[in-house]
């Protein structure tokens, strides 16, 4: 609300606090029940107690999909025994969307009710309560038994039946006059009275016309993205390594020939570390060290030369034009680019003259370049979040991610979001999804677990984890059953990477083929989101620039690679599987179903997901040791998933395409390292064709 | 907020709505995060992601007690590696209480603090952060190696310095000064400059003049009540029954009388039934029958007659100067008179005539009595909460507190609360509350879950319980558990109860004295607060008025009773002792320490309470079986409790002063409902006196 009133595109100035629910849909409601005893009318009997999913008490919006449903819990009551009638209204980010549903009473004052956001956007939704005159009559008139009493009832009804009348048109209004009528004249039987009154056409009719005025309600804000937000498969890659041949320096033209290699392994998103000029000042060297030599090309980090800043492109990777002509070409192959968004900037970045307020000084007048005492980044220089021309420096980086997004980009990686302002992401965010609401934004936050979850909260689509580290059983399960099941649950969308070009985990570090292989399936079962750092991961680099270091050695955020794709052994046959796998099973698609299963043996770990509506149910299996075979019995909660406990079922090995019958609960699995580290099973039940022989479906 | 803005008195009208966290202490904070976008500087770096507790994000305030410290924990952290300081300041509802803490940083953005209200009253709480430059200049400093990178810092800090003694006075602006000056012209070794730089004493000064202008904070609303509200013995009583002999209507100088009976039982709160004039229209006769005879009581729960209504004192019971000697009368005994706030009308209530839109009508003009079809209660008429003169309505109701309030009643125990309008009682007990912070006012709400909670949430300071109906040791456990340490800890106070007029339970209806004794000592140890309807308690009546009822025999609701208080199987003597118990042992003075015991006999149930402020320890034992002698290993947490685990301890049992040495964690308990149907221990350590000799304390 506080954003629609903002005029577009203005960083926020000196504006009155927003009430935490507003009356936007002021159609129903004299009071809303805002947290403030501000009640517009002491008549108001409904209360609107919670309504769940709530974030910090609604200082933040919840999450979901466009074309899901999305379900909305409320606790409602009012004071004696008259009866409540609650809506479900929603509103959309603009008019065509809205709606109104009836929210169904469940035990225990809970009320339930869904609708489904059609598009991407910002939206609102609003619990409505009151208590219904109309109801109360009908319920209690179907208890009263002394005839003098209900002589009176009818009356009473009739009176509540011509005010909604009064407040219909059309042949309802004709229907519930002619109703009042009749109800006020009926000197039948009193079973014969009682039926008329309590006729359900007539009364459905007489609903549609209640009484509203003393609602009140309730309401909160909701984010809706579209699908890739949740589901999605990353591939990063320095693009000017992707030269065909070794010591040239890559472009956008070598990047798109190796488009197909990308949708062939099936990934849906190709991301590439910052592409714009880089600084010559104080540019690190190979496996960063302080001096670069000529011909070193720096880390792409350190953005920004006499070239230009952060909407130019470094010219040896081509013009504006080659990067829209791959945007394109990527696009159909039905693979979007995502850039990275790193506000930070070289020492030589035209900011440092343009906008010297924009930096922190040095009391000799130089900029302050980061550091962490006693170590210095000499070649990055941050920006000052607490200049007092915060507003032109916010504005300026919002018009650097509308550049991008002009060029077609609507997936953005942000480097390091948590060492800049939080009201400035929030800030910024709001203002890119106002205008784009089909923009995704992942934060690259590895730290600590508060600060990650407020920038989720805060507006971030999707966030790293602490995937890249959980190697344990124990670790895995605890970790990801917090992230599908915890309170983040509603804002926090993990996006997990067994590695990335700044950690290469000491699980990896091994170079065993059948570890990279865990980490990958592991990776692609248990989040809906994923992405692998390559052509790193899939030809298995392994070496660290030290013992002890999670940086790789010659490592490409500081020099030119070249990846030799079609070694034998490489992964991408294995990571196309995977993701044709989470393609087509659509209980891959989202997290909140997972559930981990008893398992007698500490280095197998086994997990069900499940997707309600299709009846997609995947069992995956993992050998956690790459080393040796390990077998166990894995405990599968039958009931849980509604397979007959006295029928075998099938198990599809997706990965290997062997079947399996399996029965009950509890089945052996055994695997081997060199074989198959993994099993991912779809479950098929068996049932009974119409020509009389049973199949698995 | 709110209400301070309001005019005192009169009900919430059309106001605009607060915003949730406002800046009522400006002087710290140039932005509020208040749950909007309105930054008023973009700046602000700190984030106050959370302060608990907290009620519905703030929707409602939490329930302290007075003298007692108030622990608040805020996650509060900022962007990159920058220091953060964070203060809890308080305000109470005068200006003479007020004061500002350091919260201390604890491992994952934890921050604690705490104060300690002085006097009940409406607080406001506020977390107040700001990213600290000093203190980051002086974390960093402590890290810095290179001389010329100290010489900078050294400069950088003399201008902070410099900066804080601008904003101080007295000798710590020229302390500050000569600091500045001292670090700017250094020159000896790095480490003396350094140990000069970080010099604690100074850098104490400096930060008493912090930069607060970028602070962010969050604030909470806090009430606090004197401890009666948390630990109150209650004792119930018609006091027309209180006649020294049969058949005579008692009075308020009968009651005075009996007051040494209820002091000598050591209850502290003396409740009646209401006690203005009974209606004698439709009046109810004994046992609830339809027809009164001429010299029925009837019920003093239909209020009101030609006699008066809610300010009048019913005739028989004496004068309104005979109430105030008996409040003065048992004020000196350390008892304080409680009232029942029952508002409805009987149908010759002066309000029926005087205000004949404060109720509904029927279609024939007739006022609408209360009724839930099939049933009708003729005798009684419910207010219209809907009335469009609702705001004269709520001031008439409050001005029947206040009456009774200025006859020296400060405790209220209000008749089903949940029958009326919950935005009227929020509104009553903020207005009263506000002028008599010292008043308590006792929820009778026998309802579902989440309308309980949701009075005690809006403001009342005690709430009846479901323990009446929990007697199995399961029951009792979970739902002592949920009380103690649920998300209602902060606001929900229990008081349980036994019995009560209206509740003979079904447990009570054996007569059983063993089981008397053990609903006793469960209410009096696992509730802070409760109560009993005497003398029906401690003369255990136990007559239903039919099989299947829980309603009383004869009832006092409609009749006069007369009581032989002097049985010799009376259990007033066991609750005196009960009631000293309860005094003498801080432990039992509050609810959050609660924690059950394993114990293998589902007919022993097990509790301890502990005070950790003056280490008072109290284990409860009880044989909920009052027919057979029972028996069992007690487990107790010693190590939790801090007893040594190799040492023996004694437990003293204060219900019959008999003491034994334990030690370990596993004792046997016998417990023989004949003899005594429950221990109450007090633990007692060994320590060694000066004289060298062993004792327990």
């Amino acid at each position: 609300m506080a954003k629609a009133r903002r005029k577009a595109g203005s960083p926020p100035g000196d504006e009155a606090p927003r009430p935490k629910t507003s009356n936007r849909k002021a159609t129903a409601a004299a009071a809303a029940d805002d947290g403030t005893f501000g009640l517009a009318d002491g008549r108001v009997r409904a209360v609107v107690d919670a309504v769940l999913p709530v974030i910090d008490g609604g200082r933040f919006a919840v999450k979901s999909i466009a074309g899901r449903p999305f379900a909305v819990t409320a606790h409602c009551f009012t004071d004696s025994h008259d009866k409540l009638r609650v809506l479900l209204q929603w509103q959309g980010p603009d008019a065509s969307g809205a709606g109104e549903v009836q929210m169904q009473a469940q035990p225990n004052d809970v009320w339930n009710g869904e609708f489904t956001p059609p598009t991407p956007g910002r939206y609102r939704y609003t619990v409505v309560a009151w208590v219904d005159g109309f109801e109360t009559w009908r319920s209690e008139l179907t208890r009263r038994e002394d005839r003098a009493d209900i002589t009176v009832a009818l009356e009473v009804g009739s009176r509540l039946i011509e005010e909604a009348g009064a407040r219909a048109s059309g042949s309802d209004k004709i229907i519930l006059e002619d109703w009042a009528a009749q109800l006020r004249g009926a000197d039948g039987e009193d079973a014969a009275r009682k039926a008329l009154a309590l006729d359900p056409a007539r009364a459905a009719i007489a609903g549609r016309y209640a009484d509203r005025s003393l609602a009140t309600m309730q309401s909160l804000d909701l984010i809706v993205d579209r699908e890739r937000a949740q589901f999605s498969s990353w591939y990063e890659m320095f693009p000017r390594s992707a030269a065909a041949e070794p010591k040239r320096h890559g472009t956008f033209r070598d990047v798109e020939a190796r488009l197909p290699y990308v949708a062939q392994m099936g990934f849906d998103v190709l991301y590439f570390p910052p592409i714009h000029p880089i600084g010559r000042v104080n540019r690190k060297g190979r496996n960063n060290s302080l001096k670069a030599d000529p011909d070193d090309v720096g880390s792409p980090w350190a953005i920004g030369s006499a070239e230009g800043g952060h909407k130019a492109i470094l010219h040896e990777l081509g013009t504006l034009a080659d990067f829209r002509n791959l945007v394109s070409a990527a696009q159909e192959l039905g693979i979007e680019i995502a850039l990275d968004i790193a506000f930070q900037c070289a020492p030589d970045h035209p900011y440092v003259s343009q906008h010297p307020d924009w930096f922190r000084r040095r009391p000799d007048g130089s900029v302050q370049y980061a550091e962490n005492p006693p170590k210095r980044y000499q070649d990055i220089y941050p920006f000052d979040f607490e200049t007092r021309d915060w507003r032109a420096l916010w504005n300026e980086l919002k018009s650097v991610v509308a550049f991008w997004i002009e060029q077609g980009v609507k997936i953005l990686r942000v480097d390091n979001p948590h060492t800049k302002s939080f009201a400035f992401w929030e800030w910024l965010i709001g203002e890119i999804k106002r205008d784009h609401p089909d923009v995704i934004f992942l934060a690259e936050a590895f730290t600590r677990p508060k600060v990650m979850h407020r920038l989720a909260k805060l507006g971030f689509s999707q966030s790293y984890t602490y995937f890249t580290w959980r190697d344990s059983k124990y670790d895995l399960t605890q970790y990801f059953t917090e992230l599908a099941h915890g309170p983040g649950r509603h804002y926090f969308r993990p996006n997990v990477w067994p590695n990335t070009p700044d950690i290469l985990p000491e699980t990896l570090q091994t170079g065993l083929r059948a570890m990279y292989a865990v980490r990958l399936v592991l990776a692609a079962t248990l989040a809906a989101n994923f992405g692998v750092y390559g052509p790193a991961f899939e030809l298995m680099e392994s070496k660290p620039r030290e013992q002890g270091s999670e940086e790789y050695l010659d490592s490409e955020k500081y020099q030119l690679r070249h990846w030799a794709l079609d070694r034998p052994d490489s992964l991408s046959s294995l990571i196309a599987r995977m993701n044709r796998i989470r393609r087509e099973n659509s209980a891959l698609k989202s997290n909140e179903s997972l559930s981990f299963c008893r398992l007698d043996n500490d280095q197998l770990i086994a997990y069900v997901k499940t997707d309600a509506a299709s009846g997609n149910v995947i069992l995956t299996v993992v050998n956690l040791d790459p080393h040796a075979a390990q077998s166990g019995w894995v405990d599968l909660d039958i009931e849980e998933l509604n397979f007959p406990a006295d029928k075998p079922y099938q198990v599809h090995d997706l990965l290997s395409d062997q079947r399996y019958i399996w029965r009950g609960r509890r089945n052996y699995v055994l695997l081997d390292p060199q074989r198959a580290p993994a099993h991912v099973f779809r479950l098929r039940r068996r049932v009974r064709s119409e020509k009389d022989f049973d199949y698995y479906m």
